[in-house]
């Protein structure tokens, strides 16, 4: 079990992309804690409120990753399991950003409130098995989901498609509500460390999440009710096969005592996740 | 404040749709107290695991209301505020009822499993101005939301469209998760206590609702999207027009500490409530 | 075989809303032939191009629907097929009225350009069976469907709900582009005649419609998709009920010659229909 | 102005991507004419109807492309414009495949049916930025569009994002419905004959086509009304930019005598033509 530490200036050459395409900037193995230094989703280009997002912005080069880390012995229809260890502020003074695109600025109006400090990672995925997605765009990868639920505490699970999974991750927010109605969260740059290990022959359809309270099936899609319906249908699946249900018996427990959380829908997918608390699924 | 008694038996023409085209069964003035007796939305037609929905159950003979209940005073451009004070199980022996349509049945090879008590009223609102719309589906008025979190403590505010606001409720639930995933909560017929005031000069776009933790706004649409979108643009509005936020600051605001339930994705309209706690709305 | 006048002057009480609340204007009998004199969709309110929509138009009193015609013999479980014979212009000066809303005017800069004479009736339907629907919203009881195929020569097909079925219609176009992007076609006042007939024993799901070349199924649904659907599926159970394909037959053509209509994307609900040139139904 | 072969066996590396991460397999210049033969989107793999889809085929290697093909001089923000000039079935046995997944087969019981010939080409794009995007989806780069109007005699405009704008085509029709609605059109392997040309500064937006007719916008997303909304917009925008309409002026024109052409309903996004007849234009 080795702790290996992934810079700033140590990314691969696609920054704003996940897929099967790149080098991978590093490779470890099942078990062991990576210490990732991720950018804020701007790249830090908004210093101060007088700069203007539309200015200093060039889409599609948005959101950068951190990655491709190359997990060894991952293979297609094994699952990675990536665990959210911590997430701190980074950076000489650490701060979040927020802007309202394309409105930037307006904000200097609001009386200071203060926000909670919750943490997560916004984006993060394994790569798609032939394409190269985006880091704005959230689907069977993971990737751009802004789900609240990656904080620390929390194992997410990927599909790994390519070997070595080629795991990415990025976009740090220090909070965000649900939906992420502006489109921009508290973004910051983290010093985040994770752990990764590998389920062999576990084939997942969809990235899928556990804590201490839940497990949660996560969907992205458009129109939204898609996104839903591919976290509960996934959620039944896993109940089924994991946990002993009947795929009908898990359907009506979901529709007396399931949870949403809406994560996005800002970005090219929107993003739910459906979870049950794991007191209902001892039988 | 005088209390009324609204029973099973004293029910309008009309049973399975809100609208103006009905006379009201009961005139109350504001701050007066009303137990209404609702029936469950299969009016107690399923009465055993053998009983099959499809055989015992009609379109759109479905979801019975009690109503209309109409309110002195009350013209269009009012918003009628309803609390919730109590809701009980009602009948010789209390239970919910659930069933999967058009799967029925299939439940029986389920361990024993206990949800929680958490009632609340799925159907309620007022007479839309000049539609008759049926119980099954949830809009402008209210209607068919099956959002949880009306429930004891909480107020819904309507908007008032014709004289007397024209109140209508039913659709017990004793417990359902996010979404009503499977169509059914579990129904239960209830005796459930509600007090009504008017709020006079109120012109509300959308339902409502106020409790002792956050203030949230509900809209019903489809695609899903469109639900979360009337909510929270409602939600906007709300916050600049009472509580002295800037748009983009309430705007700003809610994409940060901004809270999604997932009311029902299984009617004809979805229903999405967008809430922010109050804590935040102090200055 | 008679033939009525409904004059402008001869309408229901309730102009805008179709439903089964309101006490018929005529009665006719299966065969039977009908001069309607139909307002255009702002009743004549915007005068010319000084009139600001904004100032004259109060919603939801929009759409002018004639009606309702009640057909002896008609109950639950029928179709109602109504053949469109004529639409004339209407008026001492027959004129066609659009605007932008809410951007009103703005068309004065426009070189002139001449639009083709090609009317179709944008809003006829029967009543719905419990609700009382909006001339805005269309469904399965026909309504503001604004499908430009509604025109002389085709014949339609509406389910029958309520005993006479409730015939209403309204909502002249003199031309219309597909989808009907800004909301308004150019609205007229129209003399339309139609022949109502009957079929006992057919029942419907969703209106349908013939013409010499081909047979239509329309769907009205959000989002856009499921209106799609619901026009594919209704057309494949067509097929197969009245013309002897196999199901999967059915949907296989359809997927090679199958045609679509997008008829509105601006209305409650957005209007699809699915068709095929009879020349295929001949085995 | 050279004439080009491109040989089924001279294919890239990635066959079922269309993206910026492979080596051009052609490079041709403005003006040039290609010879492309193209595969069926099953690569041949379905050759009777004893072949079970679901044995022979694995997702994602689906619908292989022709290409890249580098054009010389083309850069960022130019327009890329295709001319399809012929197509013709090709192979010792020319034939199209159709079948239905996951019900594949179950089409014997078909009486014969003859459908026309009206071939095109159903996946054809320009590489995206910065995404490699499998050959199933249509978006701005193209794509897996499913038009029946990208036929012979028409001009199609893609934005080009990278240098020598990488244009892949493949995936041919002999026949299609509206929508394609099961999925599958009549897929055939082709001899299509194209003639590229560069529209140097022109930055489109979203693909564009061009007959002896019409002009056409062409959206892909999800909900279908998003890919609609694309499409009327871009279109507005073109009628604005080289026909010299105002903008209001072109949105009320289109409400008119615009039209739609549902090209997909099956694909991750969703396709839509809006198109305006040249006739139209002239002022």
């Amino acid at each position: 079990m080795a702790t290996h530490q992934l810079t700033e200036k140590a990314q691969g050459k696609y920054h704003y992309t996940i897929g099967p395409y790149t080098e991978p900037v590093l490779k470890v193995r099942p078990g062991d804690t990576i210490v990732v230094e991720t950018r804020d989703a701007f790249e830090g280009k908004i210093k101060d409120e007088k700069t203007r997002p539309s200015k200093v912005l060039e889409v599609p080069f948005l959101n950068p990753q951190s990655g491709p880390i190359y997990v060894e012995g991952a293979a297609k229809g094994d699952a990675l399991a990536v665990r959210i260890d911590a997430i701190k502020p980074r950076g000489p003074q650490p701060r979040g950003t927020c802007c309202l695109i394309p409105y930037f600025g307006g904000l200097t109006g609001t009386d200071r409130i203060t926000f909670p400090y919750e943490p997560f990672i916004g984006t993060i995925g394994t790569s798609p098995q032939i394409d190269s997605i985006n880091s704005l765009t959230a689907a069977k990868h993971g990737g751009n989901m802004d789900l609240a639920d990656v904080c620390p505490g929390a194992t997410i699970y990927f599909p790994v498609k390519v070997d070595g999974a080629l795991l990415y991750l990025g976009d740090g927010h220090a909070v965000q509500g649900d939906g992420e109605v502006c489109g921009v969260a508290i973004e910051f740059a983290t010093t985040t460390t994770i752990t990764v290990n590998l389920v062999k022959g576990w084939e997942l359809a969809w990235p899928r999440l556990e804590n201490d309270k839940f497990i949660m099936s996560i969907g992205s899609a458009r129109p939204m009710e898609d996104a839903a319906r591919i976290a509960f249908a996934d959620l039944v699946n896993w109940m089924v096969s994991k946990f002993g249900f009947e795929k009908f018996d898990a359907y009506f427990i979901l529709s007396q005592v399931g949870k949403v959380r809406l994560a996005n829908m800002v970005d090219p997918n929107y993003t739910i996740g459906a979870s049950i608390l794991k007191h209902y699924l001892k039988k």
